[in-house]
């Protein structure tokens, strides 16, 4: 799977980008691996041109977020058009479903007229071959298209909104594709040993520990070590993933008080 | 400017990719723009191929972060190394600044031997013609490349030593290159009106403010709508980038007003 967000906010370092770290852990919650993250700007010709690129990695899943909505610089579809070279038009589900979020709207009086202007009418503008997705909290529809055997998925940026439509219409494509693999992770932390000391013990243990991948990273400064090593591994059985996870920890934990450092469960505060 | 960030901690969910975050808006701050972010995970082949696509792209600069490490999943040199189809290769320069790191570590009696361990050496091994760089905060040395006109800069993960590395040689690079142009900014905030309706606001008032980028970034629920309008602009004169700001935001303000929404300077409390 690729993530691909759209937004000149993210380049200028004015938005932490919340949405890739959401989807990625959820992805990889359901045993789908996230291969890539690529930000990109408001700009057609720069969409197309990544999403471009992520088809031709033929990834299962491509799935952006941003650039849906009714403004100028909501460029994400004409981009995805672009890369698909196909053209942009009005697709009449959408229209329906745009029309019936501002109708509702107008009828609560939250807004005066329900009319389909130019704006309004944009967010129903898809990839010949699109279909839209339901979005449950705001007025934009997700879009959906296949290409070959990529499922490619185009949500919206506001996060409630990016996170129900994929609830609703993304997990269960990454459910049936990963049928049942679930992710399993655990840390501990070390202290008073440096990590050019632990690096050839994680090596011993990872050796030994076949399907366990261990990472460490660097939280205290040079001089105070203390490091968190982060275990995990996928499995379809989640009692033989904590077994695993657990034989893995164990053996870790006795190299590292071997060679002088201190092993806590949890985080040291600061 | 493009950024790569390598680690699997990012592509799993685990990890806020706060160091994205942090160099565009330093960058953005100094005039000079990101066009893209990748994120790539602990896998020299795939770091080999996202520094490879970069390059191509020919843009000034190329910085890494992450994978400078001692441990085996530090990857990034010899993936920058795969990339240029050099050779990676241990750098006396840089073996110089490991060893008097250690050596000074040993002094204090925070470790017991300085020796060059290859887990140590191995933070020496640089793509053949690559400079190291000084590591105020840590032990990996940072890394400086040129290739054709780009300027590539593989920085550590940890973000005190990202930051200060970034400050110390990567910051010089960009205000040369930028001729003192600086980044402008500023926010207001609408309520009462809907996105769909501030589209042509935001375009007309765009149109007649030729240097004024402005995005809209809906912050409230659908019903209740909160939307911050950004307002940026880059110049080498604060005060006429300053007046340019000013005057875009009175001008979308009035039209908010006359279209029934309410403008605040600040965000409503949640």
């Amino acid at each position: 799977m690729e993530i691909i967000c759209v937004g000149n906010e993210l380049l200028i370092g004015k938005t932490l980008n919340t949405n890739a770290l959401w989807m990625a852990k959820r992805s990889t919650s359901l045993g789908v691996m996230v291969k890539r993250i690529t930000v990109v700007g408001d700009d057609v010709e720069e969409i197309g041109v990544v999403v471009t690129e992520a088809l031709k990695r033929k990834p299962q899943f491509v799935v952006t977020t941003g650039g849906l909505g009714p403004t100028f610089d909501d460029k994400t579809l004409e981009g995805i058009a672009k890369a698909l070279k196909r053209k942009a038009e009005v697709n009449d589900k959408a229209l329906k479903m745009v029309r019936e979020k501002y109708e509702a709207l107008a009828k609560e009086g939250r807004i005066e007229r329900a009319e389909l202007t130019p704006p309004r009418v944009k967010m129903a503008r898809l990839p010949k071959g699109a279909k839209p997705l339901n979005n449950p909290v705001g007025t934009a529809p997700a879009v959906r298209v296949e290409i070959g055997r990529t499922v490619l998925v185009a949500l919206p940026g506001v996060p409630s909104e990016m996170e129900a439509i994929f609830e609703e219409s993304v997990v269960p494509l990454l459910r049936k594709e990963s049928g049942n693999v679930t992710f399993f992770e655990a840390s501990i932390f070390a202290d008073n040993i440096m990590e050019s000391i632990l690096a050839p013990l994680i090596d011993h243990a990872m050796h030994d520990n076949e399907f366990v991948y261990i990472k460490s990273h660097p939280k205290g400064e040079e001089k105070t070590p203390h490091i968190e090593l982060h275990f995990s591994t996928t499995s379809k059985d989640g009692k033989s993933a904590k077994d695993k996870l657990g034989k893995a920890i164990m053996q870790l934990s006795e190299f590292i008080e071997k060679n002088g450092g201190k092993v806590r469960v949890q985080k040291k505060s600061q």
